[in-house]
């Protein structure tokens, strides 16, 4: 029996509650919040105690905490709750920074205790069985790779300006995507970005449209495409041709109903955003977790993972910007070899 | 908060337990089983106690019972249950004897406590959300309804010579779809039944493929089709032809990957049997009998509903064996009106 | 090359002119209609010339003959042209009346000419390929068989008084279908019929909405669902279960194209009616006997085939008329063996 | 009527031959080919004459000829055939030289006769049907284009070695469909290729899988994915986000059935390659074509969108062998304007 601290009582922080409350080797034992009456509620509706995060961070009984706070206090609840000995679930991103985010996972390495960024997709049960499919070798040697991630609206310019950018913020997902299912990094990258959804997003220095190109060694092609607005919903697939085939996972709809009129014949539309879409992956990631910690297997998803997802976003970024092809830093994607 | 005794730590009864750990608004307060062990393994992973049954009722900070218990106890554990003043949640079937489940019925509404049976189906959100739209008008009047509900794998002979027989024990389910989606019963019950699959089930006296058209007084049709082996895994779908469209609700896929290669297109499988298909209606319909006993709103499935869809059963049975239509008794129907 | 004459020059003598020009084995040498201009219209079309019936009939230099006239008229052109050496391609029904057709097809099979049915969904590329994956035993024994079968918009009631009624005019095909797939006859019919589409036809004497089911000898069974209105038209599905899985045959829809939107997924709606649909299906039955003639295969339709499903439509309007599971006459379906 | 003579009786001329015979307004009057023999063996089949090319186009009872041999002869013969007199109907491409296909394009627009180019896919009517759903402004502005277009298998190295390489032989498609689909060309294009399909391609100097990225003036942006190898079939979508939605227009399927096993659900596979998929388009085309010089309509394709496909394919080639974004010459692209 897993016993966990969440940090962070927010829409993602109950999502996780639940999750850990639902399994049967996990037990919430406490929860925090900078609001104090955010992390009361959600931790008497499973039982648990609302407490400071220095609290839970001191307390011996709990043995692995998930963070789910805002995007600039990660590195630091790694660097400190590592430091404290408990296993690390963390959101996305490690840092928007990618020197910061080496430095994190230089410190939390030093440490010895299993870190793991939450990049829930993988955990999604489609395109976990497309990787499985592609790595029992049904379609041959993967060729060409096709990631379609829209969100369903765009978020405030306000967002938009701290977010880091499209390609850190968004597409960082997608970059780590297409490393997982074709086993590595790519050699170069590039990309085009127009703002074309609203001009906010424009004046906020940032892109809403994307195209990037991910160049593999060995001549593979991986293309991704970003859009901040698809009215109809997340939009999430991925297809992989191969030399015996194609793989192909198509978005989660919000019912299998179809209604057949005078008017046409309508189906239901994706799952809306992430929460919806991925409300099954967050209690896969969190089992595959427990499972971790528990018994000592290796973790899923790596802390390193999430410091090469953004050195891709780093070098997208850069190819945007000049419209040359961008070669990515074997640094930042080596540090922890 | 609704505490909650889970009568039953079997494979069904360890579902419910993890939707009653997973809801905010219930707590998992004790488990009994006729295996002790059981019980209290199940207790231990969601911090509960293991009791007996009699200790269960008879604890007055107990508020709700939840019967996962065999068929043969659930009559008298739904009269005990409610005598005692707990709000019951009870899988179906009421019992397999008409006149049984009648009587139970009565006993319960002395109580006044409420009673809702199991018809999980209800809740799949596919079928909720056809539901719904014909509800809306969205296909105008209803005319013809066709169910499809087959299983992966027969039962052993052993199961079905106490089964009730097909139509008692799987069809009931889909007795109870065809009566809640047409807003009603029907007037006459035709059934073809043949043993096809398995000359075991034959020999128990049993059919294992059926089909039953149920006749409504105002010249709607509603067709049943039942297979006790669909190799292909659990397939449940309904289509709904109206005056202005047709809705349909297909199967839940095990994933929404395909494979495309020489040999063709392939596709996942529908989720293998229900307690994949109805994880998420499991989850639904214990969300609703927490929202109907809290706040006290109307029970979305009835005592009554359980009765009627026996008594179609019965009918059924009866039409099959003669090969006459059959006129659905009207006093089970009206007990309770 | 097969020089053709057609008989008939109204919509469905059209679909077949244009696949005789199209096909490179055969040419339209002569049109008849019992509106000339119509056939002095079509003729032109394709390098053919007008003429009357009867000297079509006697032009020793036409070896087959389409009959695309009305119905009244095939059992009497069947057995002129037969008797003029002719092959013949008759749209379906032979008849109305059960009698006169197995008399008609007697009087053609003494002439010993080749007669086919125009049973057009057998060449429906997507039955044909169920059929065919059916018969490559891919699903094992059949057990269950499904055919829904709804026309886009009911007939005027003028039409309905002189159509032989919804089982001799639409369900026909079906009948034919079921005979087709499973291989032979049914035992007995059960059916039941309502008029809830269009009270017209209800005064008219008929129903609009059946179901029938039919009994084979050996405990399979097949279920016939009929709507004279579909409203998103023309519903043409083919389902069958059998011990190793199940074989669907879908609507053919109008494109491939979806639209998702704030409003749902819309996709095309199936091939609006019959032209439409069995356009490929005309195409096909038409080279099939062009070959069999020309090579002396035998007829994948023939007018035995015609008489049985007439025997089928007599049994389940009785079926519907009684609420009795009816025989089916065995001296129908077994005149010309 | 329109009285034809097809230059070409190979593959693609029967196919034409074909459509020319069904189509109630032309007639086949007349083939010729280099092989005498195919010419008078298709001649044969529709009742048509075999003669020169030359005959052909000296003929004045001839209306307009259906240019189908090989690709070296077809500025040629489409300057022959207007100075000639004819409407002229030419597979694609003009030729695989820009300067060459800019002077025959002058030469008839000095002729003032109708050349059509013969971009099938555009009389696909799963792209039509997206296209004018588009025009009629369902999903508001274009955003984000992405073509997949994919072969069933490599040609040999010898054929590739002179079609001018995959932009140009392959991709001139793709160029075709999206500036048609956008309503214009882009301003710049990008470009990745690699040989990992098969390396004998590449030893001819050619590359079997590729990305294009077309960036518009305005922001907008398409994605043509194109690979050689697609070992399931001829795969041809689009897909194109808009302001207000998604159109996708998917595969055509082999047929409508589906097989469900233990081993999962299968489908059929697309159309094998473009004489199955694109059958109805080269009907839809001649209709198209037929109608334009029957009744003087605008043609549909221009012999100059066959010049800026060219020049999108040679920007193509150049942006992959640099690596850098390369700006399309607006020379080529105005030439008529």
């Amino acid at each position: 029996m897993l016993k966990v601290g969440l940090l962070g009582a927010g829409r993602i922080g109950q999502v996780h509650a639940k999750s850990i409350a639902a399994h049967p080797e996990s037990r919430l034992a406490a929860v925090s919040d900078v609001v104090m009456l955010a992390a009361e509620k959600l931790a008497a509706a499973y039982g648990a105690e609302a407490r400071t995060t220095e609290a839970i961070l001191a307390d011996p009984s709990i043995d692995a905490v998930l963070i789910a706070t805002s995007t600039d206090t990660h590195a630091d609840l790694i660097e400190a709750a590592t430091q404290a000995g408990k296993a690390v679930l963390c959101e996305k991103p490690v840092d928007l920074d990618l020197a910061r985010a080496v430095r994190c996972q230089a410190a939390a390495a030093r440490t010895g205790r299993p870190v793991m960024i939450g990049f829930n997709r993988r955990f999604d049960p489609n395109f976990a069985s497309l990787k499985a499919a592609f790595d029992a070798g049904e379609i041959g040697k993967g060729e060409l790779l096709s990631i379609t991630s829209f969100d369903p609206a765009p978020p405030p310019a306000s967002y938009v300006k701290v977010s880091g950018g499209l390609f850190r913020d968004m597409m960082i997902h997608d970059f780590d995507m297409a490393c997982w299912i074709m086993g590595g990094a790519p050699e170069k990258v590039t990309a085009v970005g127009s703002c074309i959804v609203d001009p906010e997003i424009g004046r906020a220095g940032d892109v809403d449209t994307a195209v990037v190109t991910l160049h593999f060694a060995d001549g593979r092609i991986a293309v991704i495409k970003n859009s901040r607005r698809a009215v109809y919903g997340y939009d999430q697939r991925i297809e992989l041709l191969g030399s015996d085939g194609l793989l192909s996972a198509g978005n989660v709809l919000e019912s299998t109903v179809s209604k057949a009129t005078a008017a046409g014949v309508t189906g239901a539309k994706p799952e809306f955003f992430f929460l919806e879409r991925y409300m099954r992956a967050y209690e896969a990631e969190w089992s595959a977790f427990v499972n971790a910690v528990l018994r000592g297997a290796p973790l899923p998803v790596s802390l390193q993972d999430g410091v090469n997802a953004l050195a891709l976003a780093e070098a997208a970024t850069e190819a945007a910007r000049t419209g040359q092809a961008v070669a990515v830093s074997r640094a930042a994607l080596e540090v922890a070899a």
